[in-house]
């Protein structure tokens, strides 16, 4: 009886800040709210597509949890779209190992794009991820942990055109893999060093959607990746390629490509300065680009974040140098 | 004093499950936060209408409560729709025995529609209640009970268009009233015996929105409807029946008409095995149907269930055969 | 030790109602819910636009808080509108007594638009504030309070194009600005007297968008608004006057311009009566009314709200009479 009543006390002697007690109350093991907010003001000087001025980059909300360590769910919306809903899944821990997770919700593939929005190294994720990863998507996955947690596997069956229609709409399938190797250096949790290697293959009957690129035609497409990231004390080094063959039904045969290469450093515990290399070569079927993007990521707290990019256009020139800014608290 | 610090204390004691916890934190007279999780599996040997494939079949979230048993509040939201909104409405208790009730929520009509989402035989509802019931509409009502609760009546005037519009779309309303009764079979309370009937009226001006089949033209429509649900042991006996009378402005007259036959059985406490009869004619208004539906319902917790059902359309024959699972979290 | 159980022993002793334990339960400084459900009945004896009969009026959720008298965020739907968001935005103290906030909320432009639609005198606002207020806005706010919080300044610059396209349309910006000063009417809190100046600035290079009726035409708008609401004892007194001057890029100058002025009596302590002249002058850019609206607020609880409206359009005669009923529950 004392044992309780001396734990409850002193529980309430503790002062706490507001972010540790909304941590306390609404983040329990099976049931958890999670939010994230940004507003985005974007500025080129040159302004080739859209116009100078904000928008509100994320208005999301989630719920999620898992019960008795076996059935989890998942369910997220983004309010700055009509269709709200972001993810809508639910899993099964066969063994503390070995899971099976089915509804909506990102495919396997690539590191950058499986990294929340909150936590990304930039305003906007890399070229290349953003025009080849198949993203989220609706259908079956098993994943899985061997050596100790050192590899994880997973490896999914989808839909392959989205969530748009909530449907298959062609009869076939994506099919997506990753195996990722996560390891420590020299025992300091906080030094880890990550490599990742993705495999995607798709048909698709569907001439308006399909994964990435293979939504413009009827075909078949087969994605490789490999990506890296380098934690070690102050410094982060990271990067992504992704290849792409693209065989159209009508004959041609396309290989986009492309990749990034980004270097941190936080130059306090709270200010991080970033760089990146950015290529994405879209061979005729999606818009090449490279650039240099600069940023500076500094986190007033550990739920509020300001990122500030500056992106140089290497093949167009500085006049069309954009700057982004990023007001965000993720919960 | 002791008297609380002992409640309070012996409940820290006893050990209990996540979803207990959950329902202690997040089901609360005042206010209760519920949401739905389904992700579909359909495949048909010889494809008529869509694809082989996954869908989201409910991503939602509804709040909930009732104060001081006086005023209760309904919000409930499906976000696989770009309108996401299902229920808003709010009731008020003017005795323990006689409520009314405002705005958007299921009209009175059919045991079958009636039922939750989580909570029906089948992975689809039959197709007669799919075609002919008034579904959710935006409205008033009011209910009571009699008897001891042994008779509820319901009794609502709605817009007649759902919500789509979110008004009226022709200055005529639906009127949709149902009775039921509730009995236990020899004082146990697991052995019930319910039986319903329903009515509807609806005058439509609008040739493109009304209730059920009456969407497609201008005229009336008179729906009846009886339902019953029998539940004794480890076996359920359910059946429905409705039939609609429409008389178009242009002179034409439909009957369509269709029911449902449904036995249930549990073969162990967590694994039920199920059986449905479904017919509906549509006497040229609507599709006709008739098949025989086979069902496994396996819940492996309180709070989830796995479905699986084979259809087998009698009037067309085994090669269009369907398959559906449903995968379910529901809290 | 003692202090803290008698705390606990002593909450727990008092009787509270369902309303109370909500809000100790759901509104933290930190994370609360809030809720708005509105159920409309509209009836006009000669219906001009529509159709009588039934809609939800809100279907509203939102969370918001703030940490440690430092961040703050707010997230609110409204789930009747197919694009659910209402206000995504965060905020930062720099002071007790200074403020900046990004993302999409409510530009600074008149008491009654600012008044949330849950407090609204009448069912409808008025005619003035609907068609020129700029409303909602994507941008960035600083704010303040001079004078021991007697005198608030508000100014803010946005898109200018409402939330829609979440994206500037046209490069060109929407400034608005709010001073407000807020005095007791002889040392008794609950006797108040506000005071408001607005304005407000836009040009706009878009031809369907722009806040109020400049979302009609190529050109820029300036606002200039007054308003005032007393509260003494039972009684309220309450006006407001916006005067729009719109020039064209095609050369053409409008002057729209309308006021309100607003009685209300508290006849008993749950019942309010009301009365308000509405007058609105479009300048051929908008639709002129000119009505008196009787109102009778009726309180049953806290957080409950019907009220009955009755709009007598002077400028068109008493056939076209409209009655107005919102039966609201808000959390």
């Amino acid at each position: 009886l004392f044992f309780f009543m001396g734990m409850s006390l002193q529980a309430q002697d503790k002062p706490s800040s507001d972010f540790e007690q909304f941590n306390d109350q609404l983040k329990n093991e099976y049931f958890s709210i999670g939010g994230l907010l940004q507003t985005i003001g974007d500025y080129q000087f040159e302004r080739v597509t859209g116009e100078n001025g904000f928008s509100v980059g994320n208005a999301r909300l989630q719920v999620y949890g898992e019960f008795d360590n076996k059935f989890g769910y998942q369910l997220q919306t983004n309010f700055v779209s009509s269709t709200a809903l972001l993810d809508a899944n639910m899993y099964y821990n066969v063994t503390p190992n070995f899971s099976v997770k089915a509804g909506l919700f990102k495919s396997p593939f690539s590191y950058e794009y499986l990294t929340g929005a909150a936590a990304t190294d930039f305003v906007n994720r890399s070229s290349v991820v953003n025009q080849l990863a198949p993203k989220r998507q609706v259908g079956l996955q098993m994943q899985g942990k061997v050596a100790d947690g050192k590899f994880k596997y997973t490896a999914g069956m989808f839909n392959g055109n989205g969530f748009g229609t909530n449907a298959n709409d062609d009869d076939k399938f994506l099919y997506t893999a990753r195996i990722e190797t996560n390891s420590e250096i020299g025992d300091n949790s906080n030094n880890t060093f990550i490599m990742g290697l993705n495999a995607s293959y798709e048909e698709s009957d569907n001439p308006t959607s399909g994964a990435g690129l293979l939504s413009q035609l009827e075909g078949e497409q087969l994605l490789l990746g490999a990506d890296t990231r380098i934690s070690y004390q102050k410094m982060m080094l990271a990067g992504e390629f992704i290849y792409s063959t693209i065989n159209a039904d009508a004959g041609w045969k396309y290989n986009p490509y492309g990749y990034y290469v980004t270097g941190g450093y936080f130059v306090t515990p709270k200010t991080q300065l970033l760089a990146r290399w950015d290529y994405f070569e879209g061979d005729f079927i999606g818009a090449s680009s490279e650039s240099i993007v600069g940023g500076v990521n500094i986190f007033p707290t550990d739920f509020s974040e300001v990122q500030l990019n500056y992106i140089y256009p290497v093949d167009q020139g500085a006049d069309f140098s954009q700057i982004q800014l990023n007001l965000q608290i993720a919960l």
